[in-house]
């Protein structure tokens, strides 16, 4: 082990290696707040000449930021912060990570190893170096794999193990504490050694297939539900020429809603219980459900399933076993895969069926998707209704343009409006639904695609939790446009106080609490333009007249503050 | 198990009855961010007529709030936060009130108990309910106690437990997980079981008084080193007896530093790498150290207290063992105890006695102390020197008055310059030196004690990472002057990569992140009034206007980009 200094022609710090290592498996991106608990890995980033790297104004953003870039680059994201409370910062993004499966690297500094905190249990010492903690255990129950590399021989290992998990099977965050003279400590890179992942998943079994066609043969009204994790596997061509062969209707999950445009015939959209109008009544009268790359989610499927038919027969196909494992018996066939290795081997080993009840079913999907729109969203009131306001944005958008939604009400209207044509994106916090993550998600996707156009809306309760990166979007002059809906703040919470009860509010209102900024200022503080939305008249107009000028800009838009959410999860008649 | 609805004459809900709890045991106040996953908890704070409760804007903050409120108020801390991503965003806060070492019992909301994530190990669900995560495993590493609670009849004795621990021996913080049904279900209260605590610690025997007596008795040049566990444990009237009765010297820890009033002709104050300019002579010189409360930290002692003298004896009063078995055979007289158990014994065992070379020991002390000038606190020049600017603030400061530091460089001249008189306090991220602690310090200070002046500072950096709680000061109208530093962002940061990287600088100038904010417009936004101090000469004017002034201000303070911070750990001669 040789520290800083004494660099030999074959050496290079350790620091070094694992950026090094990053760069060479495509990462150009790192998520940064630099500190001296992380020196040699901040140097060591500014040194690599194929990486980039963004500042973060607070941790808590930096991975939510890596987090949409490997969403919307499909790279590796990779985030570097320095030790103690710069760690413990970052694990509200982690967590946001973690539940939304992106494979994200974090390289968090260390105290030196002499002054790592000692002993367990009762006998733990809470810290000990300069602004040290032990930050492992609290970030394992977050990552598929954590560790603290105290020896600087393991350092290709660690890369290689947590490099690995973070990108294979259901992709994840991974954390690698480094201690700072570990950091700065040289290795001669050849004598190192590596890690040997364990096989790859088993190919999908001929079996699984067979019973696969037995069932969908049996179907009288089939539905595909997919999400995210199509995308993720690369599989959305695999899919669509599923659909299109088989010729079965297939409706989305929150995460997967923008993996085909709703145009296609046969997508129903986003479908849950604040989803799409006709949710429940589809959901009820599939027989058959394909789940593929979803985990279904309480919202969508319930946590019993009990949103599908009981008579109802599903094929579940994830990557996790353990979501499919959580329905038990009411899986009728589970099938543990990667969703593009099981849709290639549709694709090869079936020939596509069909029953005459088929076309009757169809029929009555395509009903329901052209009954379904929501009246208010063709409401031209001010202040204005978030449904017309979130329709109009859509209707104005450019192709590839990338929306971004946050949590609240806008979540949900994006969810319910967004038609996603010519190969736009949705990047959101699908899982979580975590407040204050839309300005982090454009930060990460506007680095991903710098040419493309990202069209942010958030809440103004939401945009406070990380309304510093403000500063971040106007310094790197990103190419997103804040669209920051003021109705009141928290819009949703007085929803719930006022139903549960009896409307006593707490945290909801301005006068207990919720009061909001004066967002002329906010965008001068913060550096960027700023914009009135006040005029549904208008408000085409004036969105094509913004979006137009490339570049970011702050819009306040001033909407009604009694939204209310359409909650359609009612069972309507299916019409055929 | 009796859900929501139903409720009994003699019956609460579990959130009624933990609000009731904590309500008996003293506390007034809960930071809160509301969220549908703790609906009825949040509710139950809403209906407790002793309990007030104050709105953090991000959940980050609302821990380091309650951890100030713990400090300043001597009551319990308490805080509310929801489930999923209102949780995980706690757990910066929490690792803040971990490391500080403050009561705080936070209260997160969780999805109903059917839908909790299952599993462990590989087949461990991340996330199942809506917005849920299993927070438990994460927040673990950083509580007393944490537990999620699945059985509405064990709710006294997880929350009597839960207190139990977080008030006694090394106060800390815990953490209840409650699931919203569980939340919502009622109990008899008269038939719930309680948690009996272990016996407390054993009384400080007399074969350990006697030790120290011998141990001080057989002492040249001895020196007590104190730190906020003196505090804590409500020791401070016993400490200053005991300094006063055997007439010896006494240092202070970052976290101790405000325990007595610099003028106190013994009190050498805060001594450490950024101490005190005479700490290291100071220490080196000392014979027998006395180390009470204090877990003699890395940057005080050196983490194998290779800041003493190694003939020195050294003995350590704790009340957390490890901190007494991390230095190991270092320790001449480890005794485990509580601070003023430990005081109180030794002022009714021992009769005070006192060896011919103490007063050539004091008098050294006391020409060291005098000579501990810092001459950039003297130097009016523009912009300001940092020093010169916070000696005027101390100047003008009054009575009672709270000062509240921030990371980075107002962070250590905080500890070189305040002098703490008339009862005057200091909050800060003592132990961590965490960047955006000043504003949720100030806060949690400010509601504790409404009547005194807050005088925090933060830098312009530092100032970003909780910047949405400019908003809960002004809306709350705290008596709180807000000084911003503007010295160009990070200069802490700026000075470690001039002197390690050449000058390679990453994230801490304005090229590469650091561009700052326009000050007048984040006063603006937040609804706060805003001040400009730059002039050297008029300072003390300005700063005796605004603090004559009750209620919040943003102060911007232009001070020197090339701050230099006085790091005089250097032996220097003692003269006598």
């Amino acid at each position: 082990m040789n520290f800083a200094g004494g660099r030999g022609v074959n050496k290079l710090s350790v620091a070094d290696y694992v950026f090094r290592f990053l760069a060479d498996r495509g990462a150009t991106v790192v998520f940064v707040l630099t500190g001296n608990g992380s020196m040699y890995v901040n140097d060591a980033i500014a040194r690599e000449p194929r990486l980039d790297y963004v500042c973060a104004r607070n941790e808590a953003a930096a991975p939510i930021m890596a987090s949409a870039f490997a969403k919307v680059s499909g790279k590796i994201g990779v985030v570097s912060v320095t030790s103690g409370p710069g760690a413990t910062n970052a694990v509200p993004g982690l967590a946001e990570a973690w539940v939304e499966s992106s494979p994200v690297v974090i390289i968090s500094g260390q105290s030196p190893i002499g002054e790592l905190p000692r002993g367990s249990g009762d006998h733990a010492l809470r810290t000990f170096g300069t602004a040290g903690v032990d930050v492992v255990p609290a970030v394992r129950a977050f990552t598929k794999y954590a560790s603290t590399v105290t020896d600087p021989a393991t350092i290709r290992y660690e890369i290689e193990k947590a490099y690995h998990l973070a990108v294979s099977g259901r992709p994840g965050p991974v954390w690698l504490d480094i201690p700072i003279d570990v950091q700065s400590a040289h290795v001669d890179a050849e004598s190192l050694v590596g890690f040997s992942p364990k096989s790859r998943l088993d190919p999908v079994s001929s079996e699984d297939i067979r019973a696969f066609e037995s069932i969908l043969q049996s179907a009288e009204r089939p539905l595909i539900v997919a999400g995210q994790g199509v995308r993720q596997s690369g599989a959305l061509v695999e899919l669509e020429a599923v659909v299109r062969d088989w010729n079965v209707p297939v409706a989305l999950s929150r995460l997967g809603q923008d993996i085909f445009p709703r145009s296609m015939e046969l997508n129903l959209g986003q479908i849950g219980r604040r989803g799409a109008p006709y949710s429940k009544s589809l959901l009820l009268n599939a027989d058959v459900i394909i789940a593929v790359g979803c985990r279904l989610s309480v919202q969508l499927a319930g946590h019993d399933l009990e949103h599908f038919s009981s008579d109802a027969k599903v094929v579940m196909i994830d990557i996790d076993s353990a979501e499919i494992e959580k329905f038990g018996e009411r899986i009728a066939l589970p099938i543990v895969a990667d969703a593009k290795d099981f849709l290639r081997s549709v694709l090869s080993d079936l020939s596509p069926t069909s029953s005459p009840s088929w076309e009757d079913w169809r029929t009555r999907c395509k009903n329901l998707k052209s009954t379904g729109k929501i009246s208010a969203a063709q409401r031209e009131s001010n202040p204005m209704d978030l449904y017309f306001f979130m329709t109009q944005l859509d209707r104005v958008s450019g192709p590839q343009n990338i929306f971004i939604t946050d949590a609240g009400s806008n979540y949900y209207v994006g969810g319910q409006v967004y038609n996603f044509e010519h190969g736009q994106r949705e990047v959101t916090s699908g899982t979580f639904a975590a407040m204050g993550t839309s300005l982090p998600l454009s930060i990460g996707a506007a680095v991903a695609s710098p040419e493309k156009q990202i069209l942010a809306v958030t809440g103004d309760g939401s945009l406070e939790l990380n309304i510093q990166e403000l500063k971040t979007i106007s310094y790197y002059a990103l190419n997103v446009k804040v669209f920051v809906i003021n109705n009141g703040g928290y819009v949703s919470m007085r929803n719930w106080q006022d139903s549960f009860f009896e409307g006593r509010r707490i945290g909801s209102d301005d006068e207990t609490g919720a009061e909001g900024l004066d967002f002329r200022a906010v965008a001068q503080a913060f550096g960027l333009d700023y914009m009135l939305l006040d005029s549904a008249e208008s408000v085409v107009e004036d969105l094509s007249s913004l979006i137009s000028n490339p570049g970011p800009m702050f819009i306040e838009v001033l909407c009604d503050t009694e939204q209310k959410i359409v909650q359609p999860f009612v069972e309507t008649e299916i019409s055929s």
